[in-house]
């Protein structure tokens, strides 16, 4: 039950001598407005995990049910709403320890993946959790309608009533359709944005139903929740302090990279946290995210060489969870005999710590982020941190962290083609 | 076999009137300097498809056996040694027409992965690709020697000779060790580097060994290498000479979106091509892509209202290669009435044209390359297109898009660390 540890020195030496202190200073400042001033614009509901993690009862209940009964699980939802869960399950990757298969839907309107995913839950026994806040979604609704016309082929209304499991605002049309139909209904708080929605049912079903440890994964939230209490903003005040100063200075692109390739979900979710809170007014650090030591085939060239307005945070696994030891094979003649005997967790440590120093050696103001291993209490630590660090940071940027007034460019113009009424 | 089609209409814009046809001067100068000026630094190679599709008859005959007789097909290679191959078999999906699974190693240091693609060849009929240009490289020699061993404990030295295929150059210790172990050998040709070997048998032994078309493949190159010359560099150049206008009005991002997922792996090869072709001495395009819908619903914000830097490159599917229409439910009540009847593909392209009208008028120059469907022609047409606009896209910008120095920073302190001999 390690903590988070962050580093920030390589990219302080990039920073104005004694300008830190008060960007901190102004980073703790918008940290104790966040958890103290009351919420009035109603988006702080995630701030507490105690209030954000409802209906843990019934989420274990039926994540069981799923666990045992399903071939498949299919997680119905967008952006925030498979995000979070999608990193961690594809993280731990619980299916080879006889969880059912999970397949991600209600994110795509290429016919080609929707024939996909409905030719994958042909003939097999198949749950869904349909995740939206706002029911006028898109995706998720119209794959809700082709799964549940599949599903219904198969299955009695009683059947359905077990399988499906709504999560959505109360009140909404899709609480509604829940009575009307029996299934399952799962509370998405009003007050917490789908983005900032790890520790609600929006995050935590899907665990459950994957036979993933939600009481470890609050855990390391609450843990989190609780140290920056106790620390003034502690970490996330530092970490969005030390971006804005950066951002200050012309640092205008943030890559977040990680030697381990189960980190490329996490990655996913990171990029929608801080690209949707912060890129607004014609400002925000533009995010963007490799996994290395593969992208360092691919974009090492530039984060070396090019353009010096980048960021590079690295996140840092201490514990791999695994080890595969190179055996000796002189005979052969590979010219790799200096590795005999090593351990691929070593050959990777020395990459990366020899990747940070080049980085920073060539202009890069590097941060690393460092955690143990990878298990559910680590991701909760991992979610609470960037979190705060981002609602905070969008403050310092002047910006407000929980709206995404911009998407509703595109909708309004697709809504009209696809002739939408009222629109 | 229809041809690609470029459209610059909405980013021209953004371009002060005259300049466009000046700077497509200048690009046809450098395209004509490309496929006329004798290669005196050794890398063009791959000008000419015809030069780079080496031993076509040996990879048919090698394919076919891998094919027909593989369980698992271990493509191991990293950056440009995959990427190529990778995405063509990840868009066409072979699998589903009974060709072996494929697994790419040799693309990471990860113990935790390493060990999971190790668990997926037990007792499995394994074949493997061993693809290295310069043989140092780590991921893929440390790889090839854990695969070894594995494979060792199973075959004879007489199996392991028809089940290891190593694509290499001549007078390389690679192509040594495939005569001491009676391998078979591939060319890597001399003067082709990594991101540019899309069309020889880097490229094209794995879709070999997966059950695709090689000649379409290279039809299609071909096709687009005599378009360009008949056109003097044709869309490629113009491609190159508007996003090198749009670099020196500060533009200095570049995303290429799709919204046809399968086109996931294709962006990362288009990411290494052009990152590590133009990010060097402090400048260039930064490169970043993402996939929608999926991702409106993640950096859609940004794109709409973050900083005006951006430029926005959408590959465009007009076949999607599949149908799904959505059935009504009047009962059920679900609000999505209005979708009764339409075909996903409908939507889909609704979705695309909002996105690209609401991004252009948010300040976004939108550029769209449009191919018909996504076969291996096309796939041979893109490539080509590609790596032409790239090789004239570099000379505009004033850099050597054929070298990668900064790759070598880390690489040195890595290999001090790991003790290699006469680091």
């Amino acid at each position: 039950m390690s903590g988070l540890v962050l580093d920030t020195s390589l990219a302080q030496a990039f920073l104005e001598q004694g300008t830190l202190g008060q960007e901190r200073e102004r980073a703790g400042a918008f940290y104790r407005e966040l958890i103290e001033a009351p919420d009035t614009a109603g988006v702080k509901g995630w701030v507490s995990c105690e209030e954000a993690a409802v209906q843990l009862d019934l989420m274990r209940e039926k994540g069981a049910e799923i666990r045992e009964k399903a071939d498949v699980f299919v997680l119905v939802g967008v952006g925030g709403s498979n995000q979070a869960a999608r990193a961690v399950v594809e993280s731990i990757q619980p299916r080879y320890n006889g969880a059912p298969e999970i397949l991600y839907a209600g994110n795509t309107f290429s016919p080609y993946e929707i024939g996909r995913i409905l030719d994958a839950t042909a003939g097999r026994s198949v749950y869904i959790n349909v995740i939206a806040k706002n029911f006028e979604t898109l995706e998720p609704g119209s794959h809700f309608r082709v799964l549940r016309q599949r599903m219904q082929e198969r299955y009695t209304r009683e059947e359905m009533a077990r399988r499906v499991v709504l999560t959505g605002t109360y009140g909404s049309r899709l609480e509604e359709i829940a009575q009307e139909n029996g299934y399952t209904f799962l509370s998405f708080p009003e007050r917490i944005g789908g983005r900032y929605s790890a520790f609600s049912p929006v995050g935590l079903l899907p665990l459950a139903a994957m036979g993933l440890d939600m009481d470890a994964y609050l855990e390391g939230g609450r843990q989190m929740q609780e140290r920056l209490r106790a620390e003034g903003g502690g970490i996330a005040a530092e970490y969005a302090a030390v971006r804005s100063l950066l951002y200050q200075k012309g640092f205008d692109i943030e890559m977040l990279v990680s030697f381990e390739p189960r980190l490329r979900w996490f990655s996913r979710w990171w990029w929608q946290l801080f690209g949707e809170s912060e890129g607004k007014q014609k400002k925000g650090i533009f995010p963007a995210s490799a996994i290395y030591s593969e992208d360092l085939h691919s974009i090492g060239q530039y984060m070396q060489d090019g353009r010096r307005n980048l960021i590079e945070s690295f996140l840092t696994v201490e514990d791999p969870g695994a080890s595969v030891r190179i055996a000796p094979d002189p005979a052969f003649g590979d010219r790799f005999d200096y590795l005999d005997g090593m351990d691929f967790a070593q050959i990777n440590r020395a990459a990366e710590d020899a990747t940070i120093r080049a980085h920073a050696e060539g202009g890069v103001p590097c941060i690393r982020l460092t955690t143990g291993r990878l298990d559910e209490y680590a991701f909760g630590q991992l979610y609470y941190f960037f979190m705060a660090a981002c609602a905070v940071s969008g403050r310092l940027l002047g910006v407000d962290p929980f709206d995404q007034e911009g998407v509703e460019a595109y909708k309004r113009l697709m809504f009209r083609t696809l002739g939408k009424p009222g629109v």
